[in-house]
């Protein structure tokens, strides 16, 4: 049985949500896109994140793409569901039913109404409580959010809720936060946890000599962030950074608040992983200005990677 | 048929959720409830409000709870829903919901995301898009939502979406805004809605004053409401506002930030309207001082309200 | 000499900065104004204040302008001025600049900035060894700062920061605070500091009874909270809220967000304190409705002072 | 005479404001980085905007440094002050100041407190108003002031107020905005000021192919930005793009919210442009991670400079 657990590592691509032009789930794109993501390097899957469109599903839309995604998986690799919520109940009754369909754990960011270390604690010694013995991925990314989760709060919450066995990193880049972090596990002071990373995957190198142990982030390549925390993790160093700089004025690309999950989706749908672009309402849409920048990175990347080998 | 229209006035009062002592929906305080609202002047309720603790319910609660209440209520008044989502397709689900029971309409708050005019108006466009036929109320609250809606945006979506009959008006207090609104409509430049107003009611004679055809608003003592509007109508305001001025040393009280809604569940406890006055988690807890408040705030409204008789 | 100490207590005047119609600085009516303070029980005055129109005055008009109010002042009461600034070295220059003229200490806000516990107890700590040993009143004021500040945190400033002797407090209202600070002065386990109350003093009967020192805001009738405080500090806590509530329905309609300050002003030039209501741009204006609220308001409240006696 | 205008080009670098060790001025360091932007390139100079720790400077503080820059530019480049304020008198102070002593123009950006379009609009106007007929950039910078301006709202301050003759476009990165204000400049609906993008130069090669004039922004190393504006500008937009992606890796770097200054005085250091990277409290410190993944940026960088010749 797949369970998020601290040891967690490599690259959880946060999925996407596939739709048809009509707005509806593209149930055979999410099995396309599933593949994909595989192929590439995932070893692991989030879905219903931020950037998943997870708040323009209904819940029995939510419980259809969870179902679908963890039976096409079907168990090759761990599955996580985004559950956060505007309250205990719905957060509760969403990780039942994702955790009774197979998912290996859920992940809940802190909504922005939390203003100081001790509500922090609280709120997720609370969530904790509703779900019970379900393992959980804490997000921290305050540019959404607003809430700066400081080193010592974090520490609180490891290690007063055993089920917290991931830190989604972007704190914006936070390294000093990774740092810290992992001083206190080596020190023995703190539980280790995973530490996987966000923020489309920008800062990945410089996360990964601080001790990430992957990324979690959703950038239309997925191999990457296979291939820099693969070189990384065998002392290629080097290399690992090599690969990075060949991906990254497309990944900065991609990162652009308002704009990022309709660059993305072109992406994906241009390399074949879902069938259309589509977002739901409200959402981005490409110029053909934009989409001219994008064909122009892709084709310059795709001859820096032969460049480098 | 009830369905919520421009003509909406008199007191629409913000349904409590009761629970149980161990977080259960209490659905035979409900109706009890209801009951008390509607012997104190109800002449609309409006359910899953923020002050409601909707968001610390389940789908499927929701509906038992809306349910319940429109089945008590039957027919006598409107029952307004508040289905304010992260997202459209929630939305509209919740929508098709709450219609299909009975409801008489439904509550739209705009999300703090949005941040100009232009984005305020495209999302109340296609928030009716979504909702089809259904008559909504606009939510007017910048306090919680950080949402400022100049009088030309709701001029502008009045202008463009018919389904817009009520404005919820609690822009802190705005009466400018009403005037403005008022001056709009009778001068033939928009069409009329009715104007209902929030903020525990502590402007209620001045919104009077200013045109406003109501309130819509949670205070523990809807009489209080109920007769303000009232003897503004017959043209006795001095009368209205020493009926007011009795009850404001308790609304106030009642209208604190973070414990107005224990204060308001406390008194409707106190009052017999519910079975307790339990919270569900997070929730503000009373302290035995506040207690004491209330206690010494209620006696003093009591005996005021003897002395004017 | 007046130096702001822990005993502080009574009521704080926030001070208006009166302008002329053509917007410059009235200092005709500053010292008007003063006396009209004083003749009214302020035991202090706050010059600089958020509702100072502070920030709208250059270096050199507030330096006129405090040094006209200490002149007026000459020594009767403690004159304490707003430095919250953008940046340490400018608040040091305006804390010196005023405690060379005469004034009896300062008053800062945090920074919205402030994101944790952390950050807040070392901003505090950082500020006061940039003002050297001068007094300072840490004013907790969420609604405008929005930054939160937990009880443990304003101990720890207590503890860590001598010169911290004073919280102005308007975390709306945060009675529970009150009772929370005092009962660990009492146990012995911090330092017992003056508090002082804002909030255009809406709650001043309740957190006198939970252990505050007394008043800091500028409602236009200071003997309200002159005779709060003293009714309170003689055990007639019937007749202090007596006072209180004849004033309430005033109070209220001056502590509208946005519109407050113009409100105040023109009853401040109708008192005779001032000599004209007028506002530095930007600033909110009254309309002949909003007028007609004020004068009806103030008949009210002049009738029902006299019932009371 | 050097005044701002329309037609303003090339890259205007936002100057740090060097200090001691110790905190004080660094007038000598002022001298040498002046040389060393207009040596690499600099075609103006902005200064005492929010990365130049302006607000950690008192009056006069900043006059002497103006003071200081303006003599060793000695009319080379025009220089640009922000003057953004909390009040308008502030601002108007300021901006007789710097332009007394020579600067060129001034820069404002808009208070977060502006909630709407028409708000916007206002607050553009009266600053003109209180700046006469100084030439002003109008800094779009939605990250930091949390205000969005629609493409309308910018054309109606550009149509009303004849002394807007710049953007500082960082709507992050807000491409389509660039696009679309010249598309109307292009159609003759509304007057063609200058656009000059900030955010670090991270989007800088898109952004001229979208229309804009050039750079506002302080990477460390100006001779990237002069390049990446040169090689557009003849047509060798790859040119443009092969020096850009050499440089990217640390421009990212030197982009991180609250590290990012400290980045940038780092290298600034290194390069001999200034004595010391000490920044005034409060400010972020570099740990040797920090120091040698900066380290480690910059000797990748130089190799791939290289490389591409």
């Amino acid at each position: 049985m797949n369970r998020l657990n601290e040891q967690a590592q490599g690259v959880y691509v946060i999925a996407l949500t596939p739709f048809t032009e009509t707005g509806e789930l593209d149930l055979d794109s999410t099995d396309r896109m599933v593949d994909f993501y595989l192929e590439r390097g995932a070893t692991g899957l989030t879905v219903l994140g931020m950037m998943g469109e997870a708040q323009k599903l209904t819940i029995e839309e939510s419980r259809t793409y969870v179902r679908r995604i963890l039976r096409r998986v079907d168990g090759r690799v761990p599955v996580v569901a985004g559950v956060s919520a505007a309250g205990f109940a719905q957060m509760q009754a969403l990780t039942t039913m994702v955790m009774d369909d197979g998912a290996a754990g859920v992940m809940i960011a802190p909504p922005s109404s939390l203003r100081n270390d001790q509500q922090i604690v609280t709120y997720f010694r609370q969530a904790a409580e509703f779900i019970g013995d379900t393992p959980f991925v804490l997000q921290d990314f305050p540019l959404v959010t607003s809430v700066t989760i400081p080193v010592s709060v974090i520490q609180a919450i490891v290690d007063e809720v055993p089920t917290c066995v991931c830190l989604k990193h972007e704190d914006w880049p936070g390294l000093s936060k990774i740092t810290a972090l992992r001083k206190l596990s080596d020190a023995g002071e703190s539980r280790r946890i995973s530490i996987l990373c966000g923020n489309g995957g920008l800062f990945l190198p410089e996360e990964m000599a601080r001790g990430a142990d992957g990324a979690m982030t959703g950038f239309a390549y997925p191999e990457m962030m296979r291939d820099v925390v693969h070189f990384h993790r065998i002392g290629e160093r080097d290399r690992a950074q090599d690969i990075f700089d060949a991906y990254l004025p497309l990944a900065r690309y991609e990162q652009q608040p308002g704009l990022g999950l309709a660059i993305r989706k072109y992406i994906m749908a241009r390399r074949g992983a879902i069938a259309t672009p589509a977002l739901r309402k409200p959402g981005g849409a490409l110029s053909p200005a934009d989409i001219a920048d994008i064909e122009r990175l892709v084709a310059r990347q795709e001859n820096r990677l032969k460049e480098i080998g």
